[in-house]
């Protein structure tokens, strides 16, 4: 990718959760960052509730930006959230709470929202997706010649390794297999942030402290929901001492810092079938000589992340909010 | 596993196979390892091969142990085996080969025959499997109490990360994933050494010139033999500098000399499912909090070797015959 | 349903194809209905060639409704077409051809126009299908209130029986069953037309001559169309003396004359599992008792139609053309 | 098939449950047949229980046949019963029970048993399987020349239509698809005889009262056991005027007067996929032209029965005992 001269243009689709939040406002916030969209989908929690909660973390920085409600369930199994982890809005704090907002979302669907402004700036337009890929699959199925007109989709789902809703399978895939085999399948560009790499993203207590002490208006708030996620996560995962991975900010600061990522060329599927390993995203890292080896390499996956440059940027567009 | 007084009396079940090969010699010859009976399946080659090969190598080297034939064919799957990789015969070598043996194969069905020596012997016989594991799965559907009876069943195939013959999978496991699935869900006590582990324990062009040099009557059809392989292993993967996998001898090296193997008791499911991760060994690699840990690890798995130890071992086993 | 006042006002997504071209003309001439729209989809033939299609059937007899072009390709599955059957164009002719048409579709997705139509009339407008449900499927998950606001969905698809394309599976539903699940998942009203019924609603030699001996200017092309898939049809099922069955009319059939046809509602899934019996249709007539038959019943299933009535109401629609 | 001459020499699988209860008694009594060996199996209950009633019901009529146990679970699928159907010991009923019997079942596995018999006398013996067809699968596994060395193998199972467990699988071939599986594709001579011919051989209250008053030592407990099974088929199923048909009979009542029987040569594959058809046997009725029809007919399926020829020959064989 020759980078496209000025801020990069793009979409954010998520399902806001605590760390779609964070990654809303970096994606708002950074200078090299150019947010024209958000659309929402079921995933964290029911789509109303995500889509509510982007308005208010978007209209507490304030953010002007349009937001677009998404797919309420997705394309063909039965559908979870992942309140036990977020909160029944998907959004729980452990103390304060973002200003509300009674917005609704701007007129039209997810969808047709990503259709039209993709197709407006043909090759200038970067997807992030931060929740199941729903609204992407459909997107694609409309107008398949998406994939051609993206200039990337870069997406938060999946791992090279251990998932953890499941032995193999990430949330965000697991929530909606058959939307990520559409999208991994599709051509597009794509760039993956799996556990193996956000497990390596941490907010740690101390970032948080930071948060709460930078000053702001919104430091609180902002402070007690991570905090929140911080408890879910060591109640859920163990490793209190070592923080919680910040998944959804990855393919964001991607965006903003490229530099902090190694990435990797792989050929990935999503596993669709019923079993065990349903919503696994199989990367084959396979060592094969060059002659015997013409496996399509359809994604980078991020297998490395400088965690204090990460960290560093997190925290700058939180702190004195 | 407190060790039984005197040496592990133990029946390999294989489809030989090159390594296979190094694995039935090192269990024929290494004094605390007293092998009752070799059993044979399809797998690498049809089972009428993989018995005369068992058997040719047996005889070569002096050993009279009992070869029983197997399943000539998977479960359920369609039957596939692996004569692109060890040559039609399964036994294919690079110059000079093993003494023909005309001998036909010990009376009864490998299957009954793990059944009688099992139930003679409750707690006293380890089963080493390192082809498809047909027989076990029969074996074990016919008498279900074998599980508690068998001391230990150690196999190599499968893998915590990528496979060889797909991206999920391991060629033994694919290869019978129904029985694979039967094995790992029997409750009998297991121990898997796959391609994470038998990747570590290499073969490489010295050590077979060792072979070649050290002065005994099947030195040439030895190291010709395991030219082949390491040709071979290049051609299909590459890494020629690295050597060839020895994967098989791995879990006779281990009742051989435990000590060489660092092992991790983790949750482990064969997935059976139609799709792109069928023959996948899904080990559950998730850290947990203990207090939501509830998941039952029903394998050892080798997730090291100590590599010099392990090519010592082999080719002490193999020098000077 | 009690029925509208007025005529019946429809949308026929279609993928034509000789019966689908019936079921285009006996939708848009027969005065109890009102056609719409035309959608077209990729079934029979690529959707260039079912978009075409319709539009020169539709032109040639005088109609100007609409046609919108759907979706390229199912949603998860690889697409297959019945270019075998229909010929390559998917219309092909034993002599003389309808006039040619180079007018473009309709603009918008075929999607887009079934889900402002249905919802510019709630409770108005019937949905037939006589090709693969992609777009309705599509519709669905973009806007799931549009089951409750279409009137009826009516669709030629599956069988309460055997299949034609596989022993389970009807193509039509076989070349989505994906698309089919979610659309007969969907809670809308539902009409099915599977092979057990249109196999009584057959096309015979001597309905053909009928038409070609009618005097109208496009006698000769209907006929010949139709002797193509006469003769199509008895090279790949035989049975030539009792000419073919017309699938696709049936429904249309059904809203124009529905006392034509015996109905029976029945539970109804949709098989997408990926083994042998993929889009099966899997009807549960199990007999049961009332206090224990907690079934829900959702799909009108014809089992019986009145052959000779269903003929000449469709020789009706295409004598004197 | 020509007749063999003398007595059809059979061994019959079996799952008792109260129609296996009348197809043992016909088995036994019938002069044209010679039951050598009766096999269990886990099925309508765990296979101690059918084990202990296909003994009672044996020794009851007086008997001696030798009773083999087998196998104890399914080969790959969770374990199902029908208790609530027959009972919890598998053989419940109305009023007066059979005489105890403690009788140890014969040495030896119900496979072995079944391998040994029919290789001692290869083209002789017909395997007759009114259960689950887990120990002939196991059986052609571990000997797949079996399949050529049985005369044949007649069962009760699947359906040419309606399942009776799920709207697709009848219980004998749902309890274990993966065994059917392996049976149906084995090459060896099948006679199906499944719901769609089962449901036409019905015994009906008339038929209990004539067992009741037909004078012998065990009319008591027949009838009662009957009446048992006409409540709780009446009770699932409704049709209470109709009787329950009496399934397990049919293929022995086929062997003993096969012109009761219109049987069809058809293709039959057993879904063992995951999902909704998981158990159905998908018979091909698809008609084709002969010179496109290559299909093999592994199977010939009984589709019509002599409804009073039936019944009178089970009612031989039940009064006067």
């Amino acid at each position: 990718m020759t980078p496209a001269p000025g801020p990069t243009r793009l979409i954010l689709d998520c399902d806001p959760g605590h760390d779609d939040m964070v990654a809303l406002i970096l994606a708002a916030r950074h200078p090299s960052l150019r947010l024209e969209a958000v659309t929402t989908v079921a995933g964290n929690a029911p789509v109303r509730d995500t889509t509510r909660n982007a308005l208010r973390i978007l209209r507490a920085i304030g953010s002007r930006v349009p937001v677009y409600q998404g797919a309420d369930r997705p394309l063909m199994r039965t559908q979870q959230t992942a309140q036990g982890f977020h909160g029944e809005n998907g959004l729980a704090s452990a103390g304060a709470e973002l200003p509300p907002c009674d917005e609704a979302p701007a007129p039209g669907h997810a969808v047709e929202a990503i259709i039209r402004l993709v197709e407006a700036s043909p090759g200038e337009i970067t997807v992030v997706t931060t929740g199941p890929m729903t609204n992407l699959a459909l997107a694609l199925r409309l107008r398949p010649e998406l994939a051609r007109r993206v200039r990337r989709i870069a997406f938060m789902g999946g791992s090279t390794g251990a998932g953890n809703v499941t032995p193999a399978a990430e949330f965000n895939i697991w929530a909606d297999a058959e939307a990520a085999r559409i999208v991994l399948e599709s051509g597009a560009p794509l760039a993956m942030f799996g556990l193996n790499v956000t497990h390596q993203a941490r907010l740690t207590p101390a970032h948080v402290e930071r948060v709460r002490r930078s000053g702001g208006r919104l430091c609180e708030p902002l402070a007690d929901l991570l905090t929140f996620y911080l408890e879910t996560s060591a109640r859920h995962f163990g490793e209190r001492e070592l923080g919680a991975p910040l998944h959804d900010p990855c393919p964001v600061a991607y965006l903003a810092r490229p530099e902090l990522f190694e990435m990797q060329a792989l050929p990935v599927q999503v596993v669709t079938d019923g079993g065990s390993a349903y919503g696994m995203t199989l990367c084959d890292t396979r060592v094969l000589p060059p002659e015997r080896d013409d496996r399509k390499r359809n994604v980078e996956v991020a297998v490395r992340v400088d965690a204090a440059g990460f960290a560093e940027l997190v925290l700058g567009a939180l702190e004195g909010l």
